[in-house]
C-alpha cells in the first residue's frame, strides 16, 4: 500500500512529539507500505511567525504577501527536516522536500494560492531511493516568479490530499488532536458518537458549518480526486477501527441513518440593512461590494414591507470578516440608502447534515418541532440537499444541539 | 555606487533591531546608492535549530547534513523576509532572495559548503526592478541534488563578500556590534585604538589569531577577490570615518607603523606526545591523523632527546577539536608509541601582527624581550611573515597584552 500521512501542529508541537510521529510512521514502514508524509509546523510557530510580519508591515499587495509566504514557510521546513532527521537516526532511508523541491506548483495568489499541479511521478521515483520521504504542507512555489507561496491556514491538510492524489495514494491518514469525526461536538453532549465513515458530501457541509475537523478546501479536493481519508488522532494507537473515513455516496456499506451529524458555530455575525427603497439590483449592489471585499455571506433573507416600498435584508458572515463587511457596506451607503445597519453576534449556527434527508422529507419538521417544543426561536433558516442551518439566541445553542441529538437518535 | 551591507545576528536580534537596520539601508538609498543586504538570522535563533537537530539526531553523513542544512537556513530566510517587508513599508521597492532563488551554487559539503559560483548578472537585473534587494545569509544551494546547503558559522560574512565580488560591489559594509577593528581588545586595555585601515593580510592574522571581528574564510575571499570591506556597528551613526576599512598593502595611505595589533586568544590546547622513538615520516603518521579527523594544528614544535633516540612533538588546537584529536591520537597509539599524552588548556597565545614588521627586525626581540621583563615564560613560539605568536601560561595574558600594547606604542 502507498500511503500519505499528515500531521497537524499539534502533532508534532515539540521534539517528543516529533519522535511520537515517527513511531506512527514506523508502524507503516513496518507493514511493508510506503510512506509519504506531511507536516504542519510546531503549534504556535507559524502565529509567531504572522506576528513578526505583522510588525514590520501592514501592507497586502503581492510583493508582501511573497514575503509573508516566504517566512512563514519556515515553520514546515524545519518541522520536516526534523522528522526526516529523526526517521534517519532509526535507520530509515528519509529525506524531506520543499514545496520548491517537487516541485508543489501553485497560482500566485500569495498567501493562500490554490495548488495548479505535483509532480507525482518524481514523488513515486523518490520512494524507489527513500523508504519514506517527508513533504513540508502548506507551501508551494509559483513557477513563473519561482517564488515560495503558501496555501492558507491549516492547508496543510489540503496539500496532504493532494498530494495523496497525485500518487494515487491508497489512503490518505490525516492526524490530528481528535480520534475521528463525531456525531457532534463531544464537549456539547457526551452522547455524541464518532462515526466509522462519513461522505465527502456531509464531511463538507460539517466544515462549512463549523465543524473543525478537516479544512473545507481538502475535502473539496478528496471528493474531487476520490481521495479516500482517514481522520484519526495522532495520540494513542491505530487500528482498523480507528478514525473516521470519507468514503462516497454509493459504497454499500454506509450505515443508513436519517442524518449523520450536528454542526455548531458561535463564529457567526448577523447583519441586518434595514428599510431600503426597493429597486431591480439592490441585492447584487450589497452582495457585489461584500464580494469584492472577499467577505464570504452564509445565509441570507429579505422581508419587503407590507406595501412593496421598503425592504430589509439580513445575512450572515463569519465575525472574522466584519470589518471588511463594514468598509463593503460603507462603501454603498449612499447608493442603498438603509435606514440603520444592525449588527448582532449573540447568535449561534446549529446545522443538521445527512445524506439521508434527500430521500426522507421529515426531517426539517423534526428539527423545527424539536426546537419550538423548547421554546427556541429561529431568527434564520438556510438548506442545501443534505443540510438545514438554523440561526438562534447564543444561549440556546449548546441546548439545542443536544436536544436535536437526541431527537434524530444518533447515540450510539 | 553599488554597496553590499551585511548585517549579524544582534543587529536584526528582534523587531527593532530590524527596523534600525531599515535605517542603515536608508541612508544609502537617500544617497541614491544601489544596496544589496545580506542577512543573518536573529541571534539565538540558530542555536535554537541546531539544538533541535541534535535533539533528534547524532548522525553527520552527508544525507542528515542534508536535512540540518535546510533547517538552520531558516533562520536567515525569516529576517530576509522581514527586512524586505519592513523597506516595502517604508515605500521602497524590495525583495528577498534564498540561496536557490539567485542560485549561489555551492559544493555539495553540507553544514560547511563553499562557494561555487554566484549569478551576479542576475542580482544586477534584481537591482534594475527593486531599489534594494535582501539575500539570505549562510546559505547556498548544491545544484546537482537541488538542495539547500549552509557555509558553516558565521558564513553570513563570507555571502556578503562573496556577493560584493560577484557584483563588484563599491564597498561591503560589514555591520556587527562593535564598531571597527581595533589594536588589541579593548576589554583589556583601554588604550586599544580604533584603526582606521588594516590590510587584508593582517586582518586574516588577526581572525585567525582570535579575534571574532570578521570570519577567516571572508577576509581571504575579500583579499583574493580585492572586495573592499569596511567593519562597522550597526549601533549609533555612520559617518566617512566609522568603522575599519581593509586594504591593499600597496595603498599608500597605508599609516606606517612597526605593529598593527595585537591578538589574543583563550580557546587553544597544548598537546604533548612524549617520548616517541624517532623514526622517518612520524611527523606525517601524527598530523595525517589529525588531519583526517578534521582537526586543525597552529603551533607546531619538537625537541629531540640528547641522544637523538626519542622525540616530544608539541602542538596547539582549537578547544572545540580536542575530543577529535584524543580519537585521531587514540588511532595512532600502537604506531607511534609516545610514552605519555600531556593535556595543556591553562594556556594563552597572543600574537604581534603587522605588515610592517616585514622590513623591521626588532619586533621579535622587542616582543621577547617585554615578556621577559616581566618574568613571562615562553611556551611555544610561532612565526609568519607579518605575524609572531607566543604561548604563555593563561594567567600572564592579559598583562602581556597590556605591556606589549605599550611597548610597540599603540595607544593613541
Amino acid at each position: 500500500m502507498l500511503i500519505v500521512q499528515k500531521f497537524g501542529g499539534t502533532s508534532v508541537g515539540d521534539i517528543a512529539r516529533i519522535k511520537n510521529v515517527s513511531q506512527k510512521v514506523k508502524a507503516e514502514l513496518d507493514k511493508k507500505n510506503k510512506v509519504i508524509v506531511v507536516v504542519s509546523a510546531m503549534s504556535g510557530v507559524t502565529n509567531q511567525l504572522v506576528d513578526y510580519c505583522n510588525q514590520v508591515s501592514t501592507l497586502t499587495n503581492n510583493e508582501a504577501l511573497c514575503e509573508y509566504d516566504s517566512i512563514v514557510a519556515t515553520g514546515e521546513q524545519i518541522t520536516c527536516g526534523l522528522l526526516a532527521l529523526q526517521l534517519q537516526s532509526m535507520g530509515y532511508k528519509s529525506r524531506s522536500f520543499l514545496g520548491w523541491q517537487i516541485p508543489l506548483k501553485t497560482d500566485n495568489v500569495h498567501s493562500k494560492a490554490r495548488i495548479d499541479e505535483i509532480d507525482g511521478e518524481f514523488l513515486l521515483k523518490a520512494l524507489e531511493e527513500f523508504d519514506v520521504v517527508v513533504i513540508a504542507g502548506f507551501q508551494g512555489i509559483h513557477r513563473q516568479s519561482n517564488r515560495v507561496s503558501t496555501l492558507g491556514r491549516g492547508g496543510s491538510d489540503t496539500s496532504a490530499v493532494a498530494i495523496a492524489a497525485s500518487v494515487k495514494a491508497d489512503l490518505c491518514d490525516i492526524y490530528t488532536d481528535v480520534d475521528g469525526v463525531y456525531t457532534t461536538d463531544p464537549r456539547i453532549t457526551e452522547k455524541a458518537r464518532k462515526l466509522q465513515k462519513v461522505t465527502y458530501e456531509e464531511m463538507l457541509e460539517m466544515a462549512y458549518s463549523g465543524s473543525k475537523v478537516l479544512q473545507t478546501r481538502s475535502v473539496a479536493m478528496a471528493m474531487a480526486h476520490n481521495v479516500r481519508v482517514r481522520v484519526l488522532s495522532s495520540f494513542g494507537e491505530v487500528s482498523e477501527s480507528s478514525g473516521t473515513i470519507l468514503v462516497n455516496n454509493n459504497e454499500e456499506i454506509m450505515e443508513r441513518r436519517l442524518i449523520t451529524g450536528i454542526s455548531y458555530s458561535k463564529n457567526d455575525v448577523r447583519l441586518t440593512l434595514m428599510k431600503m427603497p426597493d429597486h431591480p439590483g439592490l441585492s447584487a449592489t450589497i452582495f457585489g461590494a461584500l464580494a469584492n471585499r472577499e467577505v464570504n455571506v452564509d445565509m441570507i433573507v429579505q422581508n419587503i414591507s407590507a406595501d412593496g416600498k421598503f425592504i430589509d435584508i439580513t445575512f450572515t458572515i463569519l465575525k472574522d470578516e466584519l470589518e471588511r463587511a463594514k468598509l463593503a457596506i460603507e462603501s454603498i451607503k449612499d447608493e442603498v440608502k438603509f435606514a440603520e445597519l444592525k449588527i448582532d453576534d449573540n447568535i449561534a449556527k446549529i446545522s443538521v447534515i445527512g445524506v439521508g434527508m434527500i430521500s426522507h422529507s421529515g426531517v426539517a419538521h423534526t428539527m423545527f418541532k424539536t426546537l419550538a417544543d423548547k421554546g427556541i426561536n429561529l431568527l434564520l433558516i438556510s438548506t442545501s440537499e443534505i443540510k438545514i442551518s438554523v440561526l438562534i439566541a447564543k444561549e440556546y445553542g449548546e441546548l439545542a444541539v443536544r436536544i436535536l441529538h437526541d431527537a434524530f437518535g444518533l447515540e450510539a
